[in-house]
């Protein structure tokens, strides 16, 4: 439990107390929050997706158990536990369904009941993306908004829409997939993370900025991108941060054609959801706000959104960077989970 | 009251009953329904919007009173009133903002207060997209689903959605702006009513389709579109409808083009929103289900959707007509006001 991080005092909680986990293809982040949402302790395990997901919840709900006794509560002072997790998945249901960062062994199993079994405790389920949206709704950036869209800007584009405290799921559990709506719908457009073209994370992924620089410097343009990156591995996305806040205008350039996409793509949202305000997350938030380079993206992607969505939008809807990080996903499984056991 | 169409008989109505006005820039409609749907009388008047919008819900409050009297309905029998008028609106303070279609007047103007002082009942606000929406839930092709997402081809490209009995108003009463969403980026994209570029109703319009026929007709494309339409006015989306019902080749390649479009449109929708079915609606449904050309319509949007839609909604997500024609509004707005009431 070296990674255990105590936050709040315990004795301060507010209770109840309640469980977020988020499971992803590598890790699973979990943290024990009081009922305002103040983290009291959090771990990070490796999911060893391998050895199945059985074995998995039994780790986590071995981790809960020691972290509940190390911090001195009581476990019958946990009203319940929300869990993320990748989509595609049946929420109602409770189960994945065919994740493709998962193993076969995880395809359609019945996670949650497994889990609300091992822990007992009611379990409620979500998606990694709205729990992210729920998080930074709940104790980040959208804390003072009525609904939020956030757009989580990594090796994809994830996203997720909270309105009115609630979760947009989605019939099909498919609901705030923004990462693919269709931003270019031209035959030839560029080639999505999932296998179709033209959505949004195909324009504004890191994937997608690394792809761009690949191709402007076969082109022959010269770039200190070229000169960066690890050895074999080539470079990374935070090379062309760091080349742009470096002066670097091949960076800057793809930075900003980013920026204008991930405008573009916030005007639909806006003009479909009509959010108080869309948060940008993610790894790939060029520094966030305190950097000159963050504060840069963040002016490039308002104007573009500014000058083409709907007057009223154009003028009211906020913009804002996220300010969970990674942490948002357990978080937000925690706060959904929280207030459906409210209702 | 000759236009009144009495349509359930008042002693098998199950009570409360309820008022939907839907009013619109030439025609009010309104009708007394029933608590299950069933519209008990209809009244189609002038909106006289020069005359302002007191004098004109002063008519619309004297018109019901005679609605009902003439059914032999007690007033008191009705619970609330539901009114649905067009964008841009701040429907948390019942006022028009300043709308298009209507003169100077009616800007600003506390519509839902002053209406609801007349009729003396609660009167609920909602934009008339989101409320013809609810009527397809309600008693129309939606009825069967927990959410959906209707689309209105008319002379723009109007749009509702509603999860879980709740229109998505959104935070700027913009919500379901859909007809705005962003279908292309491109800087010389084509124009929408709305005075920006790249908008899904600058291709899936009546008057889209009009501009990109005479577009054709100007290249020098023969076509029986041009021997259509009335004298000084020209032709109509129905002249090209009419054509391509006939046979002729350009009518039924540009009814193809706006399918097309369409379905891109309805991939963002559905990977944003996921409801369970998008409708179609509206004056532009090539005829509606039982033609040829209609059903022709419907499988090439749904064909375009079910080859770019994410997998599982590609398989899932519902397509079909509208069944409700312009009565739509006012049956959604008695629907909206019932489901407030009864909160």
């Amino acid at each position: 439990m070296s990674n255990q991080i105590p936050r709040t005092d315990v004795s301060s909680a507010s209770l109840p107390l309640v469980v977020g986990i988020d499971l992803g293809g590598t890790n699973i982040k979990f943290g024990l929050l009081d009922d305002e949402g103040r983290t009291l302790a959090a771990l990070n395990i490796r999911t060893e997706s391998d050895r199945g997901p059985r074995e998995a919840m039994g780790r986590v709900t071995e981790a809960l158990r020691l972290m509940a006794a190390e911090l001195g509560v009581d476990f019958g002072q946990i009203s319940c536990v929300g869990l993320a997790t990748p989509g595609p998945m049946d929420i109602p249901a409770g189960k994945l369904l065919e994740p493709p960062n998962l193993p076969d062994s995880w395809d359609h199993f019945p996670i949650r009941d497994c889990l609300a079994e091992m822990i007992g405790k009611p379990v409620i389920y979500e998606n990694d993306a709205n729990a992210a949206a729920f998080g930074e709704y709940w104790v980040g950036s959208g804390r003072d908004y009525a609904s939020i869209v956030l757009l989580t800007l990594g090796t994809g584009v994830g996203a997720g829409i909270i309105i009115d405290d609630i979760p947009l799921d989605g019939q099909h559990s498919h609901g705030g997939e923004c990462g693919h709506l269709l931003l270019d719908p031209a035959p030839d457009a560029r080639m999505c993370g999932c296998g179709r073209r033209g959505h949004l994370e195909a324009y504004c992924s890191a994937t997608a900025l690394v792809k761009r620089a690949h191709e402007e410097l076969q082109r022959g343009r010269t770039s200190k991108i070229s000169e960066t990156g690890v050895a074999d591995k080539g470079f990374t996305a935070k090379c062309i941060a760091e080349a742009a806040a470096a002066g670097d205008i091949l960076a800057h350039e793809l930075i900003a054609e980013l920026a204008t996409h991930l405008g573009h793509g916030m005007v639909t949202i806006a003009h479909t959801v009509d959010p108080a305000a869309i948060i940008l997350g993610g790894a790939m938030n060029f520094g966030g706000p305190s950097t000159e380079l963050g504060s840069q993206f963040l002016r490039m992607v308002s104007k573009t959104f500014r000058e083409l969505a709907l007057p009223f939008l154009a003028e009211h809807t906020q913009i804002e960077f996220a300010k969970l990080g990674g942490d948002a996903g357990y978080i937000g499984a925690a706060g959904v989970a929280r207030n459906r056991s409210k209702i």
